[in-house]
């Protein structure tokens, strides 16, 4: 249940393979469009998704996370022994409330946000980071692979969404530093393009710079090259980084970096009548042509 | 000139290739250990490597380069027509001035710094990034293919410096990005091993997670699995930090991270004390075990 | 209710004062001591406590006061017509939640967290910063007076926190501005209380350097000449801190400075077995006499 | 010598109270316009200038202090025997090369950077802190009193930069404090008046606080009730706070908020189209009404 873009595509994949569906969304619209090219799934109400063998969320963070799972404790709870599969993206700390509320009612649950973005959903290539019992992870597979092409169960309850938060903080932090890196070159005459070529083949090279380069003409394809349009926002980034933070805050790790990547964004973001755009264009930020 | 550790190892490299070299360093126990090893090189006076047909330095710094082609200059300049390499980790704009001297002797010049450590400067397989007019790089390319594998001519002068500076910025971003990642991982009961190949799979994909990981035991022959020794301290990686904040100040391009990073290599280097460790003890710092 | 070292010395005034007192705590050895020099209070269940015509609460944070408050309405709610009272340091937008909760019940609330520590306490000389709608606020007003010297008004409900949370904010940054200073200026040689003696004449005067010095032996009766003993723990400015994050992080405000100073603290506190010391202390951190 | 703004006004201060001046400035016109207003003064040489018993420096900054102190050397040297004061806001290290100069010549040297600004300097009411030996500092008094109120001797040579540098330190981390959490409280509803005069009465008080409020409309006669003009600019305080970082790189004194304060002020003066405002816009910057 949950049919934003994303849930919308994976629940499209798990249709396509056969899965027997009940979905439910908050926009009714949004349920019928999926209906019209899932002949063999229907709608369901909140009390039918708690009574359901599995249930799949795709929600947009911890307060709807809480908010679903309190309304089907409040509806009966989730049936005894069914398989309760968390893709949203959120803190660890809610992660594992799912987790025991599950545990209560003898229920198999994992924790398995995704990275990939909506074209890996919609090709069915994401990666599940899954966090839970093996036992669980083993009965949710099958569903897993139906929407994704690489499963990494990484620890018991929680250390699915830890492990995407953890490869998001550094995602962020490489972004920046590649952004500050290309701004600084540049300034000094060196084309972009030799500029990110250097750093791809040095020890600087990383996935913000040789798969999704921030300044504009060095790669094709990437959101930097069309105007930062697509891609992941930059409010989306900061509430990953948000997220990080309070994981940190929980268990007294330090974030210097990332605590300083999030007050970027929050700078980035403090004008709300701009546009949204790429996580990436904070090149163009630290360029200050506004 | 000068044999500290890498210019030791590049030197020894160009005698072993049958270059005829006249060395010079201010410790004449290291010349006679390198006459020892090098029977073909001589040693020789500042004046007498002015007069050099080629003039190659490996010098600690900014201080030591300014220092050294002044002295040259005083000493009746570099010879006409000569070929001047500093391969020194300096700013941009000493490496222009060095650029301006020589082309006041109508001698070509090339800034050439290096990356790859004393490992790669005596297996002979450095990477040079290369500033300077095209004729300048053709005509020093022999020289440097005698102690690199890899030349990367990265536009006019000061741009091999700035592109090394570039690279090493994001290299130390990220080597702090992965730290606090892999620190509030593990804190939440993640295995090391899975969380750096969850994130080397997926977008935070780096030099930092993937080569050079700073987690002790997720993998062998870096310095986090032997005590963080070997490899590059920390106090060249804040001087390294501090060339690229000089850099940024002259052209007014903002730093936010990169400077944050400057000041945790601060904070850790800064009880005089303490042994020196790699760069990647960052993680070690952020997890508070002093 | 609520009887740590705040909460102690404030009922005690209110004792002293005339004030009848039911008291509640989690620990009945620390009632006893309380009962045992205030004859005229008495302990009560929270149920009693929920039937008040005054409720005044002083609890460690957001989840102890969310806690209390659920736990008194699941009791049958607050009195009808009371007075609330919560003197805790939380989040803005808990204490409206409490203001909705009382509201809910004809009730009169005020969020009105203290400045002044301990001895503040205990003197009477405490700050109230006070958010609720006027009639609240005079409602309140001679109990506040019975405990404290200042009472400010700072507009509706979770405007008390919200001023507390801006004050420390100020207080934290301007703490750490002045321990760099401090410890810049020491090592160019300068006097340490010439130098603050200079800064307090001049455009960097400030509470923390001309009223609590972070430098040992630049005042007397502060933290920073008693080996950081006593005073304001680091562990409560980050949590301090912390709240402001959360207030900034709800209504899109960058906070930069204080970002870095939170991260600042969780470094120093990131070792758990160090001794809890006065927030000052990052004098000493930043020294690195570890 | 050095007529900008503030030398022009110390300068006309000095002609008034009698001392008999040899002036020197890049522009003859500004010459021309001071000698109009000080009849008993004199235009002279950069030679006249070496051979006074008295030289008096106001210049821009390391640069032009290092490039005049050369070129004085290079005409013969400062007249033995005679005083120099400086009075550029400069790096210690540079302050005490031309200490080391004139001591060189048997002079008398100090370092006597000022505060007050504008205004200061045409009242005679600037502070002076001053670095140097007491004899020099006596023999100087009477020369900085007829420009000043305040002179403080803070030590050696090079201790009236460093406590300058240490002073704007603190202003810019404790504006850039103010300016975050007055930004946060107003967009919790609090009237900002309120808030200043909360902070203003508890441990936040500073001078950017209630000397120099940097929200518009709380305080009359400051920069930001009259659109940021006038007063500091943000790209003079990125300028002293970079002279505090490279004395901080010098003596190893990290500086994590003061560096954090440098980045903020590149961000705002990063686009070289937009005016110049003062240091307290940094307000405006926070809000994010670009």
């Amino acid at each position: 249940m949950g049919l934003g873009n994303m849930g919308f595509a994976m629940a499209t994949n798990l249709a396509r393979k056969g899965f027997r569906l009940t979905v439910h969304d908050l926009s009714p619209a949004t349920v019928s469009r999926f209906l019209a090219q899932a002949p063999h799934a229907r709608a369901g109400s909140l009390t039918e998704i708690a009574t359901s063998p599995i249930v799949l969320t795709m929600l947009p963070g911890p307060a709807a996370v809480q908010h679903v799972y309190a309304e089907l404790s409040r509806l009966g709870g989730i049936r005894r022994g069914a398989l309760v599969v968390d893709s949203s993206t959120v803190d660890p700390m809610t992660a594992r409330q799912v987790a025991d509320k599950a545990r209560s009612q003898q229920a198999d649950a994992v924790d398995a946000p995704v990275s990939g973005g909506v074209g890996g959903a919609e090709q069915g290539t994401l990666t599940f980071m899954v966090g839970g019992p093996a036992t669980a992870v083993e009965r949710a597979r099958p569903l897993l692979e139906a929407m994704g092409k690489k499963i990494l169960h990484c620890g018991g309850p929680g250390t699915g969404q830890a492990t995407k938060i953890a490869n998001n903080l550094v995602l962020a932090v490489s972004m920046v530093g590649v952004s500050e890196a290309m701004n600084l070159g540049i300034k000094f005459g060196i084309d972009p393009k030799v500029l990110a070529g250097a750093i791809n083949s040095s020890s600087g090279r990383c996935w913000s710079s040789d798969t999704y380069n921030p300044v504009p003409g060095v790669m094709e394809n990437v959101p930097a090259s069309r105007g930062y349009s697509g891609g992941f926002g930059s409010s989306l980034m900061k509430k990953d980084l948000w997220l990080a933070l309070q994981a940190a805050q929980e268990t007294k790790a330090p974030l210097p970096l990332a605590s300083a990547a999030h007050q970027l964004y929050a700078l980035m973001t403090s004008d709300p009548s701009a546009p949204e755009k790429d996580f990436s264009s904070v090149f163009e930020f630290l360029q200050g042509h506004k």
